[in-house]
């Protein structure tokens, strides 16, 4: 083969934006004698048919290459394609988020959700808030990620055409955030007086959504994309209701549910976030949340996406209530027991109906699979990780409805390619 | 600390030997402030020692080291403390089982369980059938073990106190010995005429058993140990009783259940071994097995030690027979749902009775983690091995009574130390 050409369609002005959901990933790609041609409306969908092109060819004996005549046309079936990751449980470096981002691009995949923050440790480096990860890091100055971290985390992935999505888990999940601003968490209280521990953030005091505004807005600048992931799951109820100034606060509300606190804090909290990305980014942007916050009953505005991770059960109420909708469930990585066929599997996934109903397929995004890290850390990351993430990258490329068997030899060699 | 003295009080003579199964591991180390000092019957001892001064030294700030003053009397309570590890089904590199004696040295394991071969590959180069691994291996030049590169891992072995037992899993797991001597193999009835497919070894054609005396006469010399591991589980009978040659051979010998072939089979083949160990290595030795060649109901030589990796229930049957035994159920590496937690509480196991009762503490010589190797290769090999083959080593090592939680955290600055 001589030459490689590739022709884009697309007008120049839009080149120089990031990675977004709704970027034209598809492509053309034809190989004959003369030599290898690729055609995309965009420059992901360029990137896309550079790395089907650089999986064709194969080894052959006495260290020769080859590749076969072929035209492919060839367009991902959802547009977002994620790997979670939790740098909260387990500090990973910028190198390795760099390496993990490369092997997404190896398998198509768009969107890196980081989930940077967590009970545990607090890494982000906030210029407003420079106390969080003072106090709330594992080590204030090894184990932080600076703007300038995150800047070229954030240039490398868009090089590869992968979004990067932060995640500021709240209300839950905070403990870290406490380190640095106590006055965040709420303190629980025993049969009389407060017990020494801190539940979640305070969901009462004006003075937590102020911060998480100016928090938000930095975080909005910093990482681009027109998604923020601000959790929801796992919210313990408890430490609220012993709370006094939360027990005054449901009374002088007639709130009877301590439930309903829950929603008060994501009704006043995410639709800001809407318009702040709109009037920050110049772009229709939102929350994504947690199953829990959809299914606890709060009024979430429509644009909000909600990711599903503990089965498939609001899979269909999701739907029908017209949210947009990721999946998770099949696909958690630290989860040892499931293995490469049942994730490739994931058999209460409804693929069949997406490729014919309209609905599922207007409103089902896509999905992730996510590495916890709780029990792996840098060491054994990208082992962990791949080749289980790979079914997930196929199924959402194109979730052609057939079983595990024939895939499994492709995911070998897919997985032989990416040790290469 | 200025120096480290070594005492060794075992006479010179003996020094140039392998490890065995007798070997004394006892030592004892004083740290004060002079310097550290060592005290073994055996070079063995010594080198468990000096692991145990290395572990006691520990980073501060500033990259400065420290080491507490100490006094330790130190011995293993099982003289047999293994990892299996199987390189038949993907064939793993002479540097990387050096690396993993290395690990195990740090863990103080002794023994390295070499399933050398299986049905899927032959990668042991034989000197007297070299056809064996010229067809049987997975690539007859880059995928073998030649007798040089056996020669290395044990003299590494030894370095490390190591005891290197090689596995030629019989009469079952063979198909490829018959790629390169098919006449080995059974061939298959269908109702009337071969069916195409192979069984386990012929039990019945005397040209078996010369062919295993040359290939094992030559295995003893190469391998050094006094046990050498003859499998013996998983065979299947439904192609033997297809057999027309075996079926004359039960009619003639009065063998009413296909089974009896089995033990014909172990009966004949087992006891020539520990002859030819006594006589080739002029020590006393023998097979080990799985447990199946003794729940068969073979006569086993009393001498046979019998491998357990289908649960507990056998333990007590092979005890009170005066079998000795060794435990693997609970420490299947491949078994990924059975975490360091599991590995470590190995609730089955009789620790207690262990320290307790004279003919346990006789006859239960220890266990062994096993990678079998399915589901891994050389690139996550050693991240699949460790941390949870230290729960095994812990165990094995003086198995006190006690719960998980508190060996946790030592477990985690164990898997930190190794990675240093």
């Amino acid at each position: 083969m001589q030459s490689v050409s590739v022709e884009i369609t697309q007008e120049c002005k839009h080149v120089e934006s990031y990675p977004h959901i709704e970027m034209d990933e598809s492509y053309e790609l034809e190989v004959s004698s003369s030599g290898a041609f690729i055609h995309a409306n965009e420059t992901w969908g360029a990137m896309r048919g550079m790395e089907t092109l650089s999986q064709l060819v194969y080894p052959v004996h006495h260290r020769q290459l080859r590749i076969n005549l072929t035209r492919i046309a060839d367009n991902p079936l959802f547009p977002h394609r994620g790997i979670l990751l939790d740098t909260a449980r387990h500090f990973i470096s910028k190198e390795t988020i760099i390496q993990l981002l490369e092997s997404m691009a190896m398998n198509k995949m768009n969107v890196f959700h980081w989930h940077i923050v967590d009970e545990q440790s607090f890494p982000y480096q906030s210029a407003v808030f420079p106390a969080l990860s003072d106090r709330g890091a594992y080590d204030p100055v090894t184990k932080i990620y600076t703007a300038s971290d995150i800047r070229e985390i954030i240039h490398e992935a868009r090089l590869r055409g992968i979004r990067v999505i932060p995640e500021f888990d709240t209300p839950g999940h905070t403990r870290s955030w406490g380190l640095g601003h106590p006055e965040l968490l709420t303190p629980c209280y025993g049969e009389i007086e407060k017990d020494g521990f801190y539940g979640p953030l305070n969901p009462v005091a004006d003075s937590t959504f102020s911060f998480l505004e100016k928090l938000f807005t930095e975080v909005m600048q910093v990482f681009k994309d027109e998604r923020i992931h601000i959790g929801g799951d796992e919210v313990p109820l408890r430490c609220w209701a012993s709370n006094p100034s939360i027990q005054n606060f449901t009374i002088k509300g007639n709130i009877t549910k301590i439930k309903s606190v829950y929603h008060h804090f994501e009704e006043r909290y995410a639709p800001y976030l809407r318009i702040y990305i709109a009037c920050i980014l110049s772009v229709g942007g939102g929350a994504i949340v947690w199953e829990e916050a959809f299914s606890s009953g709060a009024k979430l505005h429509e644009d909000t996406i909600i990711q599903l991770w503990k089965g498939s059960s609001l899979f269909g109420t999701a739907i029908a209530k017209g949210y947009r909708v990721l999946t998770s469930s099949c696909w958690y990585l630290d989860h040892m027991e499931l293995d490469f066929a049942s994730f490739y599997r994931c058999r209460e996934l409804p693929y069949g109906a997406f490729l014919t109903m309209q609905r599922l397929s207007d409103q089902w995004l896509g999905g992730e699979a996510a590495m916890w890290t709780e029990h792996v850390d840098e060491e054994g990351l990208l082992s962990r990780i791949w080749p289980r993430a790979s079914a997930t990258a196929e199924r959402l490329w194109r979730p052609v409805n057939q079983t595990f068997y024939p895939a499994g030899p492709r995911m070998e060699e897919q997985r032989c390619r990416m040790l290469r």
